[in-house]
């Protein structure tokens, strides 16, 4: 299998050699951008735009025509998944998502059906074909999904919740009936991915986003054993046969990552609470690390942006395998200037440390 | 200094054998209980009921009545502390804490005054002194303050926040201006705590609930460092020559351990992300450990919150020096008949563990 990509992206998730750190953002496509928030009008609303694969191929594009990233990637939302298993899901003013009917009891999970990826999410398919399109593989496309752990918690709480009550009731009394949900996770999920990667995605993150709510016990068992059943089942070579990578984020979980980068993964993706360099040596180069600048740096001036870009460089050192992003996504009320400034210094500090290392050993 | 105690949890703190391992829970006094909603409906407001010492007290000895628990923990709120320093406090229904005028320039610095704890905050002191009377010394009292860093939050962004937009652009932008506001809070802490001390709390408790919002270097810059500086300055021997154990709770800073246990407390308080038994090797007897059950354990049936508290008391071992607590404080959909079986639970699988090693010693 091939692994000599030219996309830096592409080849830092791989640990080969780069001119340069490639850098995209989670949740580059968003709030924050005044053009994104013409398109969100237009659609009317934030599932009907996930759902027009024109539009969302439009918003995906926006920050790739902006700022000078290495990766797009694809605009949905980690819901989609349950509501095409068969759950009702609406996202209320200043509430946040609302899944139902929840699921709490062993016949609620009869309910949900496997998806045909082709069919009830076909619409994620066709944005897929589109921007894949629209890029024209100048940079690679990243496909993802939620973690099935991620996405049981909003199936079972009925949304967002600050205390997990319901899913860790059910964790903790019923854990059969909570892993039974997770395979039925882990199944659909491996189905989605490997749909996108068909599609043409060039890599795959799985986002467990409440991963950190569990202990270290809870992790393994409920979040990370059903992520390394989807990794097992994915296709790791796209239609024209080259590797895909697959990159796991678990925000929250950094003194998780010895366990994370043994889960069969090309990439960890870290939050800012998680040291860079020390992370670097403890995963001893058996994945390549994506992160992990806390996105509040962006609040602060370009001068302050470019000191702390060029710190965790640094940090990181100049070895391959390092992917440029912000430990969490953009805030709808971040600056779309800050993102020029964190770019360039991005850019011209990886530069400078690459060409230093080059020095040194001349 | 003597430490020798007749108190089961002041004996913990400072890792002196015990019978069996004492217990109390964080937030312990609160919503979950009915006899609480009662005063805090004649209370009018929950500020109000702060501020009165005759109720505050009655809500600090109610759960300590209720359940066979080791240690009260005085009723109050952690913002008491910047409207004593001039800020105007208010809760709105639904929306958390208010504070203003929010802090964002030198000159609103200025408007911060020095407290007298005697003064400004002389209701706490009333209700320290009368919850010890009503406690007839049968469990010690603790004492509590936030920790600079969190109590920062909340002053220079006007209540909760979940970006921490405006204090993260303040520590990178003006680090030295927001190291002004923690030396200026640390004083006035560490005299808040220090009244509280001559007022006869028998421990104090240093709740650091947003350190971990912060990356590992702002941790110990602006959160670590301007507890330490607490720390130095606290009064550790009470009114009557006894040693005051310090206590500090830093949410989400697992992975600070070794930092936060060479800051001069007694104890570390965890939250349920750590493992207790690797967190006991990591601090190598330096520091008592309070901790650290998933609250959510408490959702749970009987038996499994029994199997839980065993797990985690055999994790610890058969060492002095374990304080048994929640990760984090009670929520107020909990049943307190949970709150039952889990004080039973520890109180005797820990004699069960504390018998077992004298047996297999003898």
């Amino acid at each position: 299998m091939t692994t000599e990509s030219p996309h830096r992206f592409l080849r830092a998730c791989h640990r080969l050699p780069v001119d340069q750190t490639p850098v995209w953002l989670m949740r580059q496509a968003g709030r924050y951008l005044p053009e994104y928030m013409k398109i969100r009008q237009k659609a009317g609303d934030f599932l009907s735009l996930c759902k027009n694969p024109e539009l969302a191929t439009e918003v995906t594009l926006q920050p790739v025509c902006r700022f000078d990233l290495d990766a797009a990637i694809l605009f949905s939302d980690i819901l989609v998944v349950p509501e095409a298993m068969g759950m009702n899901l609406h996202f209320s003013v200043g509430e946040g998502p609302i899944l139902e009917p929840v699921l709490r009891h062993p016949a609620d999970l009869d309910r949900l059906r496997r998806v045909d990826p082709e069919d009830q999410l076909g619409y994620v398919m066709q944005a897929v074909d589109s921007i894949r399109n629209g890029l024209d593989d100048k940079i690679p496309l990243i496909g993802f999904s939620g973690s099935p752990w991620t996405l049981a918690t909003y199936m079972v709480e009925g949304g967002s919740s600050k205390t997990f009550s319901y899913i860790k009731g059910m964790m903790f009394d019923q854990p059969q009936l909570l892993q039974q949900l997770l395979d039925k996770l882990s199944d659909v999920v491996a189905d989605y991915l490997n749909a996108q990667i068909a599609h043409g995605v060039q890599a795959v993150q799985i986002f467990d986003t409440w991963g950190g709510v569990l202990g270290p016990r809870e992790f393994g068992e409920f979040s990370l054993r059903s992520m390394q059943n989807i990794i097992q089942k994915l296709h790791r070579v796209g239609p024209k046969g080259h590797p895909v990578p697959v990159i796991l984020f678990a925000k929250g979980c950094g003194s998780h990552l010895e366990l994370m980068a043994a889960s069969g993964c090309d990439v960890v993706g870290l939050d800012w609470t998680t040291d860079l360099g020390l992370a670097r040596e403890r995963v001893g180069g058996r994945v390549a690390l994506q992160g992990n600048l806390d996105p509040a740096v962006l609040y602060a001036s370009p001068e302050r942006i470019r000191q702390e870009v060029r710190q965790l460089l640094h940090a990181y050192g100049p070895y391959p395998g390092h992917i440029f992003n912000l430990g969490h996504g953009m805030a709808q009320d971040m600056d779309p200037e800050r993102v020029v400034d964190l770019v360039s210094a991005v850019r011209e500090e990886s530069r400078l440390l690459f060409g230093g290392q080059v020095g040194s050993n001349g």
